[in-house]
């Protein structure tokens, strides 16, 4: 799409052209940035530059603007900082990069985040490590961004995971996209049965051009995490807006709860297994953890596809869960309304959910109720709504997150599809994702 | 279903059957409480209690266990408050009862929560009220939990608000059930218009009989909200655990975050709009909140219940969106990863979205994405995938709620279906929806 006739004219006689430097001042201020393309539904009459904090920027055109055209190497990547992958004595660890932000590259002439590094850039991007840890080995199965991530991924990941654990490792670390970190910590957490080393899952949530980089500390704090004593899957990133220390999470009991704050991450209905600065120093906040023993990982990967997560709502469609019958789902995990309910009459009928679990469990699909409130304890005896619903077979899901109940469930019903072994192992903590007593500071870390 | 042979004999032999009160020693522990039935699926060798607290307690049976028969009057209702709505002096408001715990008995023949009050019982059992306002009306246009409510419910109350509102009172409260209050809430903000009084919503996380009832305090904040200047729609929720203070959170900015605690309703990505002491002090925290003002307020209602809100996640089904579009959906709330991407890519290649969504725009229905991080806003602009979702005509819902973009979407499609004038309505704040600019503290409150 092109610049409004006014604009494009402009451009032209400046000789600028997508991709290159420009500077434009309007109302007193100036901004320095290469030239987007315009974006096809925005308005014409916009300029898009971006910034070289690697943000865009719109600039409504007026004719007082003053636009010149800048050196476009005024705009070049950062000098590469040297690392290089020199055996060393430092304890070895080993990198799963999988994609996402803390390995991606702005491309400047396109503009946004597009490209992928290979492991090995994504160690140089991150000169703190050199004096922590070595590497044993430098694997990516695949690089995508992580809202693309299916369970297909999860497997693949845990098989190369169990692998590298078992040889002569402290601890692994694998690096992700942010968006749905937290889904694949979970499905590793069922997944690496037997854990007797650290993984630590990491992140960025600012891409590594820019001054707020947030993916060398993490990964600094995460090397860290794999020497410590600890034999958990856990998620590391900032703990707070500033660059002081980071939390490692359990992968079960943490959530991407901002889109945008390098703190994103935060517990739910846990307290954080500890608390890890850059400089190594780490404080554990939770007394009981998975220690670090002898042993062999197993990559127990068997997980069942036909598995949904929906929700329930003022309004919400029953009929989404007929649908998933009708294409033999085998699971089905319900966000219900606080303790556990769902619409179970209305005087707009149609709205009611009942017959329609009702007949999900008669036709043999396990039903799961999670909290959409995310912290707290769901609880079938309050209402006499949900006593039924705990009477037809719904398993009440305790403190799980509805992510991690639908992950669960997927990786349960991948080994038995037999309904009281299912519910068993549905109500039994097998990787802390229930937590049998929630206490006063474990909401809204 | 029966206890278990052996408790069954010795609850004869004592006389005991269920909805008796009953003495329980065990373990050194005493438990006094009514008996309850089993529950169908539970062990039969378990004895359920309900103790005052109005909880349930589950005990297993052991020969070691004493069993005593209680009077059953040890259990009889608390007295109530003696309480007259007689003509006062006080500043007039209105209440309408809607149902929900605020409003709820626990039947302790039965055992958990199950009959509605009258308003007038209501007022009763909140004898802080005498002292600060005089009702003008007290209306019931239905009884029901909340986790049924749907858009014909927010109809009607809407239309029963904005009657009282015109009338001579100085605000308006509405009691309700919590699991769905914040989707009244947003409904009743988008419904209301033209609103120059304050209308608090409130409900209780505990019902009267328990110590900790929460509703009490609630609602004479509540009658201190309707007071002040403030003309917004609000839920006044305790702030804390503690029975301090209250927080006045805007309708459209809140959320129920906690399955059980009294203080479950926060703020997200805003400030509360004030806190207020059940004394009567009142701090706003927000600087700019809609003025009390003279004028008539407005009952908008037109709805559009063709809306549904669906989670994008690893395993998603795509084929839900299919479902919408052949039910002829006018409207589509994804709740999509962080900043607003959904799998666009994957070695599985089922579980893209990109096909639907296109699919669902082509046909006309539209399509907002929010995010299911849920703290935060979406930015198009920053990944190449959520720009092709942008260029498509997917409207990127800024920093709402995602219950919230649903209840707005539904509410705009009931005005227009003109594609322009919806994306133009979806990204104005109508209600104090969309908070332009995000400060550090409004994280996690």
């Amino acid at each position: 799409m092109a610049y409004s006739k006014e604009i494009d004219g402009i451009l032209k006689a400046k000789r600028i052209s997508v991709g290159d430097g420009a500077r434009i001042t309007t109302s007193g201020v100036v901004y320095e940035g290469l030239l987007m393309p315009r974006i096809e539904v925005g308005d014409d009459n916009v300029l898009i530059l971006k910034l070289q904090s690697g943000y865009n920027i719109g600039l409504e055109y007026s004719s007082s603007m003053q636009i010149e055209k800048m050196e476009a190497n005024a705009f070049s990547e950062k000098p590469t900082p040297r690392y290089s992958l020199k055996k060393s004595s430092l304890p070895k660890i080993s990198l799963i990069a999988t994609g996402g932000t803390i390995a991606s590259k702005i491309d400047y002439r396109l503009g946004g985040v597009k490209s992928l590094l290979e492991p090995q850039e994504i160690c140089q991007a991150m000169p703190e490590l050199v004096n922590v840890i070595s590497f044993k080995s430098l694997l990516s199965p695949f690089k995508i961004f992580s809202e693309n991530m299916s369970p297909v991924e999860w497997q693949k990941i845990a098989a190369l995971a169990a692998k590298e654990l078992n040889s002569d490792i402290k601890g692994l670390v694998i690096t992700h996209g942010t968006d749905t970190l937290h889904f694949t910590s979970a499905a590793l957490s069922f997944m690496l049965k037997n854990l007797c080393k650290p993984v630590a899952l990491v992140g960025a949530q600012r891409s590594p051009d820019r001054g707020s980089f947030d993916g060398a500390m993490n990964m600094a704090c995460a090397a860290h995490y794999l020497l410590s004593d600890a034999a958990e899957v856990a998620i590391v990133m900032h703990a707070t807006s500033s660059d002081d220390y980071c939390y490692a999470i359990r992968g079960t009991k943490v959530r991407k709860m901002h889109t945008s704050r390098r703190d994103a991450f935060r517990p739910v209905n846990d307290l954080p297994l500890a608390k890890i600065y850059s400089n190594g120093r780490t404080e554990f906040l939770k007394k009981n953890y998975r220690k670090r023993s002898a042993g062999k990982v197993v990559a127990d990967t068997a997980f069942e596809k036909k598995v949904a997560l929906l929700k329930a709502y003022p309004g919400s469609e029953p009929g989404l869960v007929d649908f998933l019958i009708d294409k033999k789902y085998k699971g089905i995990v319900v966000e219900a309304t606080a303790l556990g309910q769902i619409p179970t009459f209305t005087f707009d009928k149609k709205n009611s959910w009942l017959p329609q679990i009702k007949r999900a469990v008669e036709e043999g699909i396990i039903v799961a109720f999670a909290t959409q409130c995310l912290y707290g304890r769901t609880n079938p005896f309050v209402y006499e709504t949900a006593r039924e619903m705990y009477r037809l077979g719904v398993i009440y899901c305790e403190d799980m997150l509805p992510e991690v109940a639908y992950v669960k469930l997927g990786w349960v019903l991948g080994h038995t599809r037999k309904k009281e072994e299912v519910r068993k192992l549905m109500l039994t903590s097998l990787a802390g994702e229930i937590n049998p007593m929630l206490t006063e500071e474990e909401f809204l870390i």
